[in-house]
């Protein structure tokens, strides 16, 4: 193998693929980085077995010369240390040579290293999806769909399934769910495209981060690919390989309760900031509770630390239907939930201090926030 | 103890004064800030019993009312915990009310803190420094000793005395030398006080990291008093006190050898990033060592890992005396002096293989850097 490609191009592409890599990984090859040379260009490959990132260097890009391949050929070389070296090089471009025993010769200006790689065909086969039957997402919407449901995928590996995002295609909506068994994100999106057949998959909340990392305003859209048991995101020229979760995600739709006591509408901001402080106290007291209660328009936030003291925050509600509760809840929970609320004024429906509560924005359904209470009162 | 006071003017104060608190202490009051609210303004000291700082507010800064004390008192708070609440309170004022058994209500806007506050009377006395005999120095030069010299002291308590800088006044001279008997570097100042007496003293390499944190460029200039195991730093409002290390500084004159073999004039920056290059390797070898050659003005520097490979990096000497050497060192020591010199052109005097050899600006005696090579030749 030998080509000389632009460095500081180089190094972007290298820095996501190295997103894929793990420094814990049982498959010693799998803290490489596998680089595949050909006529057409550089490929780069990244895998920690759960995820895997395969990026395609075009030979040019907007018509300037990145990349030229001398001798096409396949080396896998140690990721990390691989990237820092090209990152610190002196030189405009950067040389690589292989040898038949993958030892490879990296130059840039009076610079030389001369590092031991592996054997590509020891590198794991990337499945093969097909790219039939895709879905079409706007980057900008697919980052707010992750933003709003994935931080509320459970860390417990007790019931794996709910380390997932369920996304779910029928009737041309897709209805994204999350849940730790303690709170719950719904998020719905009709879809433009009515040709795409039904679909019911959990993808791994880890991977949906990783690739909302990688994903540039650069591109308008990404291109989804379900395959048995693998979901391939492309966008530029990066594929995006995830593994799906196997198993049944729970019917979460039992779980809204009905007929509400009371429904406040409250400005987003203020609320936030108010639970905020409160929940200074509260996380110091070890264990995050908020006491709310509402009286008219008036709603009291209270926590209380036996050790370091009380605080108490007042706002005013902008709507109020219904009478007066008292409720306790984890300050962290409703923090992520409001802040999963892209609106500046929020709806929050509660149907008994003992009941599960429900957030959205006003006038708009497309995202539903539940959380369970913590029983105080 | 009552007073309000602008948020965001406090919030800075409190910032600094958090820099002396430490989480682990052996004196729990020392976790929490002491507030003295005078008829002057406001004082807060924060300390580790290693070193203070003290924090004077006072009622007017640039001719706007910050403090407004109603009624004069003292209470200590819990540093960290009190700070991030000031931090997050949604007023531009603060108030704080402190009663007789230091129970203190912060209010600011809706939002209600009660803290329970510790007896001020149980906090440490600061030791008292004379005001007399001060050394003054501009806060850009401070800054510069500090860069030049903290980074070379040990990390091992073995040698206590080695984990500070000596700071020797002779003659209207301050040199201040930092070792941890690997290298060595010296700073020397010419006072234009001649008045100044003389002094040896050891400053712990973390009171000077500390101090260097919390000077800004607001103020032109810092004053320096020494007591007989204090040292006082005075910088605008800021009081900052460090304790000294006892024991005796070792005669460290005698480590520089004379009559060199080779000396070399190099680009200070080139020099530096072919090591920071060709330490990727030494580092990951696990022991940091690179080879150094010369021949006439060609410089090879060279570092070999058995496991990943091995690097090569020349560059070229802009003067060069003396005949060939071969010589190894640590590159993380070069890499700090070669920081620590600040100039383009670097002087390297050798002494042979053995020998420690030293590092200078070009035509500049006030810094000078010794490394002590490692023995592979």
């Amino acid at each position: 193998m030998e080509f000389s490609i632009k460095r500081d191009y180089f190094i972007t592409q290298l820095n996501d693929t190295l997103k894929a890599i793990s420094p814990r990984t049982t498959l010693p090859i799998l803290t490489g980085i596998k680089i595949n040379a050909t006529n057409e260009g550089v490929v780069l490959t990244g895998s920690d077995s759960e995820i895997s990132i395969e990026i395609t260097i075009p030979n040019q890009v907007d018509g300037e010369e990145i990349v030229t391949v001398t001798e096409p050929g396949s080396v896998v070389l140690p990721g990390r240390f691989f990237v820092d070296i090209i990152k610190k090089l002196p030189g405009k471009e950067v040389k690589l040579i292989t040898n038949e025993q993958f030892q490879t010769l990296i130059t840039s200006g009076h610079s030389e290293f001369n590092l031991s790689g592996l054997d590509p065909d020891q590198y794991p086969l990337l499945p093969q999806i097909s790219s039939e039957d895709a879905l079409q997402l706007p980057i900008k919407v697919l980052k707010n769909i992750i933003a709003q449901t994935n931080f509320a995928v459970s860390t417990s590996e007790t019931r794996p399934v709910l380390t997932g995002v369920n996304w779910l295609i029928q009737e041309n909506e897709l209805i994204c769910t999350a849940t730790d068994s303690h709170r719950l994100a719904v998020r719905k999106l009709k879809l433009e495209d009515e040709d795409i057949s039904d679909k019911n998959v959990i993808i791994p909340g880890k991977a949906l981060a990783e690739l909302n990392k990688i994903m540039t305003d650069s591109e308008d859209h990404i291109d989804i690919y379900f395959a048995s048991n693998q979901v391939l995101f492309r966008v530029g020229h990066i594929n995006f390989i995830s593994r799906l979760l196997e198993g049944h995600y729970p019917d979460t739709s039992r779980l809204f309760p009905e007929n509400y006591e009371i429904k406040l509408g409250l400005d987003n901001s203020e609320f936030y900031h108010a639970i905020d402080r409160a929940s200074l106290l509260a996380r110091e007291g070890g264990n995050n509770v908020i006491k709310l209660s509402t009286g008219d328009d008036q709603i009291e936030l209270s926590s209380t630390s036996p050790e370091i003291g009380t605080v108490k925050e007042e706002i005013t509600a902008n709507d109020v239907e219904g009478g007066n509760l008292k409720i306790s809840f984890n300050s962290k929970y409703m923090m992520d939930a409001l802040k999963a609320i892209d609106n500046d004024e929020v709806e929050v429906a509660f149907f008994g201090t003992m009941k599960p509560f429900i957030l959205k924005p006003k006038d708009d359904d497309t995202v539903t926030q539940l959380i369970l209470p913590i029983r105080t009162y």
